[in-house]
């Protein structure tokens, strides 16, 4: 966890043993200073000084909990939910997420708009949010002053390093720029944190969606682009220079269409949601299918993966067929992945995921033909529940986990 | 690390406090008091009682060291090189590695010989194994009442709760067979590990081979099968159900031949020394190639990789194009690895990665040119300098990871 590194000098300053305090406090919620003790394996009266010292610092808050036996309700020590805000913001290509949390990471207060990110420049766009943020900051009851972290997902690679957008990107005009920097700006005691949305998909998946009890897990987003997040031994798996999960642009066909990339073939070009809407637009004009183009009518010469998904739902069986075919290919690639990195859960995110159930079925169908039985028969496959709230859900949790520096 | 559980109820019993001292002299080497003291940011006294108690138990050994300086000679902390013995072994289908090392784990005798393991039952095979344990032993001028601790790598999947030979596997016979219990019979006082050979490799590979330094890589093993070994975080990861890198069985071609596992078009038939043997006899056959044809007659009707390594390097182009053909089905596997794990290090190891540089050449061009410069920029990729030596190596490092027990 990168809790102490020279990017993040902003933060909360507390000792080694207060760290790992709040960070058990945080994982096991609500928990008396004696099962603390056990937890830890350190003497009680270590827990005890720690402990003070931390709710003077206003980090925890000690109270009497209801015992459900009816005997003497015990003191526990919890995360003070009042120390500060959290905002996560988990921004798409055309979808904007965010939420309010208080410290202990619930949320307080969240909302979710269209946007079109390459309108305007990233300062202004930035603005934009911020406005967003200050309002449900005030829906939520909290101050622009409260805010000590901001977790914020990027449909982008992040440098590990500078955590700036790398390249290759669909955000133009975003190619290196500081969003932290500029966020410093407006909240110059919080600590930022920028990170790819799909691994805070990944996180969120792992703590309130289909991943809970799931140490080893893929989530793959396929929406205006295709990534994938992977949960590894509990954590955020980044890989070597912090670009793990960069699916969309691996080539599955030579002699395939030009990618925007530079490659040829990307499986974004055969299976993300522009992709597939190009094929159904090329079936209305061959005059293919009557549903898709009574759609595009209806929808004012604009057609959405959603179009495409209710023309399957009723029986078009062109829709039909870009829908499995998309998801065949996420399903060839993933019998790869499968084979290699064994998780036990894949999580199937982003808008094309949500298309109809045929989508989930076919991607599940296509990792049990390519690969080991053995590799898949434990495997769970699901369209995620959450596909809206886990990347700022994400967002919240990498703020909260990179807000403290060690003294 | 796999250090304690009802699995491993023979070892070494040591405290919490002792096993990390003991893990920090592994991986540091000999260091003083001092340094212990601040890397594990214990106080003075905690360290010196538990060396103590570790000296006194004859895990450890204090000794003067040479300062290069000629200054005051240090004293430092170490393993005891003579507190017991381990073996590592590294079973293949036709070869067999074995070594005797010390209790810090340097090799004192090693041997290599070709096997053909599936003409006997496993216990029979085991028994002529443990023939050359017993005079490696001796050559070695060890006891095998002094092993305290045997690895052993099998070309199979392994059943990470029992330990156990899991399918598929080309190992007629071995399927569910206890080799741990039947090693048991000769060594009761040892802790016994099964492993696949390639997470060994792997293991090997970070330690004393190319991944040193590198965290985050991957072994390919390109023999009479097909499978990856995976380091993440700087440890062997084994997925959620302790296959991971099953990659030998990925279908590649759903219009290709059976494999022995029940799926058609695997990896394996196209890119393992069978498939690329098999492809140069029906070159043979079909009479394309002089070169090759003389080197079956000189091999008495057998035909290795190393023939059509060697008639490659002698300008066949039949036996080149096999050999690239192999190489470029392995490189679009692996750039879907690739993308999807970010190593910084991918290591091609076995048989088939030793015939000759355009191998290598082509397997890492194929990754460039199917995956995301992003990706592959940083990335590494080695021909196995240790191909024999990893495996066993790997046995010896999992051994000694695996025989303390926790009081």
């Amino acid at each position: 966890m990168p809790l102490n590194t020279a990017e993040f000098t902003i933060g909360i300053t507390v000792s080694p043993q207060g760290r790992e305090i709040i960070e058990k406090v945080m994982e096991a919620g609500p928990i008396s200073r004696n099962d603390l003790t056990k937890l830890m394996g350190v003497s009680r009266s270590t827990v005890t000084k720690a402990v003070v010292n931390l709710c003077e610092q206003g980090l925890l808050v000690e109270q009497e909990y209801e015992e459900s036996s009816g005997g003497r309700r015990p003191v526990l020590v919890d995360i003070n939910p009042d120390f500060g805000t959290v905002i996560g913001i988990d921004m798409g290509i055309t979808r904007l997420n965010l939420c309010v949390a208080n410290f202990r990471g619930d949320i307080l207060a969240s909302k979710q708009m269209p946007i079109t990110i390459n309108d305007v420049s990233p300062e202004r766009f930035l603005d934009s949010v911020n406005d967003e943020v200050v309002s449900l900051l005030h829906e939520a009851g909290a101050t622009t002053e409260s805010v000590r972290a901001i977790g914020f997902g990027v449909p982008a690679p992040v440098d590990e390093v500078t955590e700036r957008v790398a390249s290759p990107t669909k955000l133009s005009g975003w190619e290196s720029f500081d969003i932290r920097e500029y966020l410093r700006t407006y909240y110059p005691q919080a600590t930022i944190r920028i990170e790819n949305d799909v691994n805070l998909m990944a996180l969120g998946e792992h703590k309130i969606g289909a991943g809970q009890g799931h140490d080893n897990l893929v989530v793959i987003k396929i929406g205006t682009g295709i990534g994938a997040g992977i949960i590894c031994n509990g954590k955020i798996f980044r890989g070597s220079n912090g670009i793990s999960g960069s699916i969309g642009h691996i080539s599955i066909d030579r002699d395939g269409p030009i990618c925007y990339c530079g490659n040829v073939g990307c499986l974004e070009k055969y299976a993300a949601g522009p992709a597939i809407v190009e094929r159904a637009m090329a079936a209305i004009n061959k005059g293919e299918s009557d549903i898709l183009a009574d759609m595009l009518a209806a929808g004012d010469g604009r057609l959405t993966t959603e179009d495409i998904g209710m023309a399957a739902s009723q029986g078009d069986p062109i829709a039909n067929a870009i829908i499995v075919d998309s998801a065949r290919e996420i399903g060839r690639i993933l019998a790869v992945i499968v084979g290699f990195f064994n998780p036990s859960l894949v999580v199937l995110a982003g808008g094309v995921s949500q298309v109809g159930p045929q989508f989930v079925v076919a991607v599940h169908r296509t990792i049990l033909e390519y690969s080991l039985p053995l590799s898949s028969q434990h495997l769970t496959v699901h369209k995620s529940e959450v596909t809206n709230q886990a990347g700022m859900a994400g967002a919240v949790l990498l703020a909260l986990e990179s807000v403290f520096i060690l003294e």
